[in-house]
């Protein structure tokens, strides 16, 4: 039930038998169906979550009621609106099922006690906040400088599941361009 | 000397003398003049740094020789190619002086042996890179999502400091418009 979990954090650090046990004692799974929301906009985020298994987007609603998708979610990664968790305020952001999914749950108090009984993990989401911060950054970088169809490709080489898995408006959204747009990129693509 | 780094640090975790000897002993100042490179494209980066006097702007350049600013920091902010840090990389991006500029240093390798020595800085570094991450990722969502003129005035609020140090031609890059669609804008500002 928690080899994923475990597994992705053994990537940066090695917990003993006694803290693993520690640590999986307070997970807790949740599962949802698809289109399902397992964040709203206003709602408190009070859990951290690690996909087990599924697919999820995360998405804003501009003041003209349009969707911009901000991250994609499947299998292995974390997700939740972090501003709101870590701040304890309502969300911004909007997390919706694209398939039936399951999710590992860490609420914000575990979260705070597990930092102190077992420091590692403080080091552990310090690294996996790093790398999501360089993501971001390069995304910022790719969207300032780079043409629609340079980024799709991009899109395309770094996430090969998610672009199978997720509808194309949705990945239009993503790269803030139109599904119009997406579609002449994709059919140039497939001439050459 | 380490007084603004010593508050800085105190927002999120309060050091013991000893823990503060320890790490003020780890610390080196570096001065660079207005225009000078603290870090170019293809160095690896092998310090974090910290504003102690001055202003600094961070930049990618695209293929076609364009430059697009990604982040200024001015006092009591941390700047450094975080990706090309972590990874002890090449870095992707440039961090140029706009003023005369002091910063703080803290090389790679003392960084993990304080984080060894001094676990509440694993704190300290998890805290303030999920701040920034949530602001990373609040500028994308407002780079997809808001026109321009919205976008500056969110700047100029938030950062209102940068905005009287920094050139025109500079905040138009980081908005990701042209200096001209900047004057635009401010002038139909200053018209109502």
């Amino acid at each position: 039930m928690y080899d994923l979990i475990l597994k992705n954090i053994s990537r940066f650090i090695t917990l003993t038998p006694e803290e693993e046990q520690y640590f999986t004692s307070i997970l807790k799974i949740k599962k949802l169906k698809k289109k399902q929301y397992l964040l709203q906009e206003g709602d408190i985020t009070r859990h951290e979550y690690f996909v087990n298994k599924g697919c999820l987007r995360t998405y804003a609603i501009d003041e003209k009621g349009q969707e911009h998708i901000i991250q994609f979610a499947i299998e292995d990664w974390w997700t939740a609106d972090l501003g709101s968790f870590i701040s304890q305020s309502p969300a911004d952001l909007n997390v919706q099922c694209l398939e039936d999914s399951e999710l590992i749950q860490i609420s914000y108090n575990d979260l705070q006690q597990l930092y102190i009984e077992i420091p590692k993990l403080e080091r552990f989401f310090r690294i996996i906040i790093q790398n999501a911060f360089v993501a971001a950054q390069k995304r910022i970088i790719n969207n300032l400088s780079l043409p629609a169809m340079e980024r799709y490709i991009r899109f395309r080489d770094q996430y090969p599941k998610i672009e199978q898995r997720v509808p194309q408006y949705m990945i239009a959204s993503y790269l803030g361009i139109t599904k119009e747009f997406l579609s002449k990129i994709r059919a140039q693509l497939t001439n050459h």
